[in-house]
């Protein structure tokens, strides 16, 4: 029989129900022994006796950070499952340092930002904004300006969980596109083993008719696209990007895309959300939307599910097959 | 030995070399004998000869209306082959009544748009446009805001090529949508065996989180959805029309989606194009391209190389795949 763990919730409420539906949560009180307090800020009194108690944290989106002193009070932390895409929110070097497992449900999230990325290539590869632009501008299309998927030649930055589900359903797309990659823990014959063919950004940027940046927010991936690379995008391509708003010169961006050079199609910004008086955000070649790519609404509860299957997985010994090491915390999203 | 007929090319000379680049220019010349006279004017006294002569008129966008005048200039007409979706511009009845085969490449313009359908479905299950115009206006969105995909309801109107083609689609996707089908040629039988649920229209406008319309041009699917349609619509659904603009009152819409209750993804209106000054063109809800949905640039010779495999299959006496019959041209697109 595998050990039934005292387990707390860590999440906003607001979140809860949608993480855990009612069937969800009936089939988590099977696996552990939840407890009835509901963790989102470790200051509060009510805290401290769940964290003294918690072998398994589920934390979802708004949990609290996991520093050294709110380990300190949870001394029998085992392990930390989070119902939600990143962990670089919350779990510091120290969880890993304690030997507390930790698993992240980026698994089931990606497919939801793989669609939505898809679905702007589509557009992007008929370059469906720049063309919307010049419809209210009163310009149409001649037979010369149109264009077509077939054959065109998609850059895919970051080999990531995401990025290679993009490559993996372009590749399966009937209609023929050529696929870049940029990324430096890939090479050429793992490039050419995912149906990519392996270039530096410079060559991306200059080659690719549509451009979409699947890269961890790093240190080293502050403005990877900055201000030359965006230079070198070919007139009328489009940029992608679902990641993260910091791998984008945001001014840079703005001023291609407001020559009519560049369509953008943008989830997230840097600042996000961006000012109001943003130029970008005046763009009828921009489509910037809140940051809705990855799960939400009804596909949060595949987090929820997710998480419980690692919950399972953890009580029976089985590996977690949303390991998220120590190692991996500085190159992840 | 197949017969290796007199075949005349009748399209605008601009898409002439998009609809047959040079390797399929080369593969027409071993399947017939083509007269070096591009038809686009019948007026013009050098079509005489051409029409005198030809037993197949390969067409495309652009080319000439066969009516009974032109028809009796071109006694030897055995075959219509067009190399672009819609015959109704051009072929009239009287092409049927002479016994001449027609076909159409439909099939193979109807990819792009499912294509491009889909990727708007996939926008709409989290409210992109809506989202995208909110954030213009300072509003981000609230958890309970946030829509996902999974099991939300797409109304599909209309069981016509390409309708069955996003249905399949839909029904393959992960996210589990609710598949509503309008068509009143269309019973529940055939409408389960495609996954998809027989409704009236009234009732598919309610009951669809997204509606996409893929229903013919006709008299009788005029302002198919009117403002009392289109009323029926829930809050926050969108519209997608890639079909033709007529099927839509385009001022109902404009005032459901100024009101921001309805997004709308419009590749066709009424009047295409949309004067300038047209409300919708404002609208930060309302994606409207100018007619781009089906083949265009280098997709344009997937319909060339279609119309190529229908010239050899008749000059061999086989079945046409994209034949067109009389009885057909008053319900298809």
């Amino acid at each position: 029989m595998a050990e039934r763990p005292k387990l707390v919730l860590a999440m906003q409420p607001e979140v809860l129900d949608l993480v855990l539906p009612a069937p969800l949560r009936d089939r988590l009180d099977t696996l552990a022994d939840v407890h009835p307090h509901l963790l989102t800020d470790t200051g509060d009194p009510a805290a401290a006796e769940p964290l003294a108690q918690a072998r398994v944290l589920l934390t979802g989106w708004g949990c609290p950070v996991l520093d050294t002193a709110v380990l300190d009070r949870a001394p029998n932390l085992a392990a930390v499952v989070h119902a939600a895409g990143s962990v670089k929110g919350h779990v510091r070097p120290e969880v890993f340092a304690r030997g507390i497992a930790v698993s992240s449900a980026a698994d089931a999230n990606a497919a939801p930002v793989v669609e939505f990325t898809l679905a702007t290539v589509w557009l992007a590869a008929r370059r469906a904004l720049g063309s919307a632009a010049a419809y209210v501008q009163g310009r149409q299309p001649t037979y010369a300006d149109r264009i077509g998927a077939d054959g065109a030649t998609v850059g895919v930055i970051g080999a990531s969980r995401i990025g290679r589900g993009v490559i993996a359903r372009l590749l399966a797309s009937p209609a023929g596109f050529r696929v870049l990659l940029a990324d430096p823990y890939v090479d050429a014959t793992e490039a050419e083993a995912l149906g990519a063919t392996l270039v530096d950004i410079d060559e991306l940027c200059r080659s690719s008719d549509i451009v979409t940046v699947h890269a961890p927010d790093l240190p080293e991936t502050h403005h990877l696209l900055d201000a030359r690379r965006l230079a070198l995008l070919r007139d009328g391509a489009s940029l992608i990007n679902t990641a993260r708003g910091r791998l984008v010169d945001t001014a840079a961006l703005a001023a291609e895309c407001a020559t009519g050079r560049i369509d953008a199609y943008l989830d997230v910004t840097d600042p996000e959300p961006l000012p109001l008086d943003h130029s970008l955000l005046a763009l009828r070649n921009v489509l910037a939307t809140p940051h809705i790519a990855g799960a939400q609404g009804t596909e949060v509860r595949r987090l929820g599910a997710y998480a419980l299957d690692e919950v399972e997985r953890w009580t029976k010994g089985e590996p977690l097959l949303g390991a998220v090491r120590a190692d991996q915390l500085g190159r992840i999203a």
